[in-house]
């Protein structure tokens, strides 16, 4: 089981859905990304298959429970089959739909992703993780369904937010810390391509040896135990989260040591992400605390696992009672407030 | 990837549930199941670790994705976690519910099944099929995912209506015609319970060789391309509209040689199909084809793989167009009218 991973022009996308083995595709894409792309990937799809498109609600919008059983009734009503080949095209948001409806359509067809963010070009669509949210938390509700290709076109960015791009860097940073070859890319200050081009094959490596989340795919986890709930809490874009949810890793376990490094980090790939989100106000632990206890990556009702970096390139685990990480972050909370670097 | 399946007293079943190494059960049961045996399911649970209690809406009712909806934010408002176990108590319907909570909780967590029907004992609650209904057609939405346990108590029989007893027989009797052995025990008259485990048994097998259906594991749909059409065209119990399934395949493909197996293994275990559905009323072929054409198992837009006995123990498989099965249908249809055997 393996995701071919490669970067294309929309012409090459075009080569490779072509050669597919299928008659029928079924597109699930962003709507946004429609409005501004829909000619040129029209264009860009083969014309000897039957096609069937699915405009999905824009970004995490389409993550719902109702949205994917419109979809799922969407293609259901058109008559699919097991060999038919479904190609989300958009954010994560769009690959984590996209990649649910097709683990779920006829108990489970063949997909692909096109992404068309930064943090789903190194990140989101890479893994086979997909899923929708839950009123509880963010993608609680999933499967592990491993897309056949992701072609990733850096085309798209060009028209991406800044704060998407923001975004993306966020979670670059983090490979940075899980690969000296990512840490090497960003001191020389590489180009973007050849750094998504990198942070992909790193993803891409983790995730074949340990599918399912038992063994060194945690590591990926890193800066997301308390960054999924900052992202709650503030409302951040997603890889933002994650630079802080390292920053306050990095400060609470790691004695500051690599603060320094995700500041040189941050300068090196040109991001600007300021001042902590909590900076002079209340510290909100108990906040923090009701979204960590529901961490869905915790194996025990009552702990959770933190994921530390030992040194560039290597990380280890630590087993934290949810009581531990609740009165360590009340004895910090004062210094916390006003914790910058 | 295996599921072990036993045979087992409540006692036994406590026992084995005790094992499980988890301090979570989510217990998805039957409301019907729940009335009837609520207070002896409940003592053989184990007091050792915390139980979430989630009561199914009855049969098929509970077979939709706002139930889907309803279980997963059941559980996930508790807070669980990967090491979580679920126990799908009940029939078909109940294991396929259950089962696709257990694939799309936290993207996926283990679980075990105490099938009550005779129907899910030898057949729906083993393989790792799970899913529910679409607006379009039965179990088109659904994924794969192994149950960990089986564990058969044929106690629960003793309260099943005999409607759903008949069903399970009709299931059981394609066993007769793909596995020697269950023919053999057919044949002697043997036990219902002999037969349910070897019947269990010959499906487990299928299944691991083929999981994902690429090759044998189409066997098992010996009589159920028409049979699914049948099931909806005149609401009958799944297991007899296999039997009539398996009646059109052998009228329509094997030149009746296995018409008179098929009516010597239905008086061997005490079933009573009685005449067909479709006796002297007008044949559906319309319908039928309508219903046939959304079959969730063709590898094309315009085709299904027919499976045929070729002798007891070996089966054939051969892709028809549906051109092809509809103007047989229409030729043989003032022949099928009248047809009986």
């Amino acid at each position: 089981m393996k995701t071919n991973i490669s970067l294309s022009t929309l012409s090459e996308i075009k080569e490779s859905i072509s050669k597919i083995d299928t008659d029928l595709l079924l597109i699930v894409v962003d709507s946004r990304v429609w409005q501004l792309y829909g000619k040129k990937l029209q264009e860009s799809l083969s014309e000897d298959k039957t096609i069937l498109l699915y405009k999905a609600l824009e970004g995490e919008n389409a993550k719902t429970i109702r949205e994917i059983e419109n979809g799922l009734e969407f293609f259901l009503e058109k008559g699919i089959h097991r060999k038919a080949h479904l190609i989300a095209i958009g954010g994560g948001a769009t690959s984590d739909f996209g990649g649910f409806l097709a683990s779920t359509l006829i108990r489970g067809i063949d997909w692909s992703v096109v992404p068309t963010t930064l943090l789903s070009m190194v990140d989101a669509s890479i893994g086979g993780k997909t899923g929708v949210n839950s009123s509880f938390g963010k993608n609680l509700i999933g499967t592990f369904h491993l897309p056949k290709n992701v072609w990733i076109n850096p085309e798209f960015l060009e028209t991406l937010e800044s704060s998407e791009l923001e975004s993306g860097k966020g979670e670059i940073l983090k490979y940075g810390f899980l690969s000296k070859e990512v840490d090497k890319l960003l001191k020389n200050k590489a180009s973007l391509r050849e750094i998504i081009a990198k942070c992909a094959e790193v993803k891409e490596k983790i995730v074949i040896e340990d599918f399912k989340e038992g063994g060194r795919r945690i590591s990926l986890n890193l800066g997301h135990t308390f960054g999924h709930a900052l992202e709650r809490i503030y409302d951040l874009p997603h890889g933002v989260s994650v630079f802080w949810g390292m920053a306050l890793i990095f400060k609470l376990f790691d004695g500051n040591k690599h603060l320094e490094v995700l500041r040189n980090y941050e300068k090196s790939i040109d991001a600007h992400f300021g001042n902590p989100p909590w900076l002079n106000k209340t510290f909100p632990v108990d906040k923090i605390m009701e979204l960590v206890t529901k961490d869905k990556k915790k194996k025990t009702s009552n702990s959770v696992q933190i994921v530390k970096i030992k040194e560039i390139g290597a990380f280890e685990t630590e087993e934290l009672g949810f009581n531990k990480i609740e009165s360590l972050l009340k004895e910090k909370s004062d210094e916390l407030r006003s914790f910058n670097f």
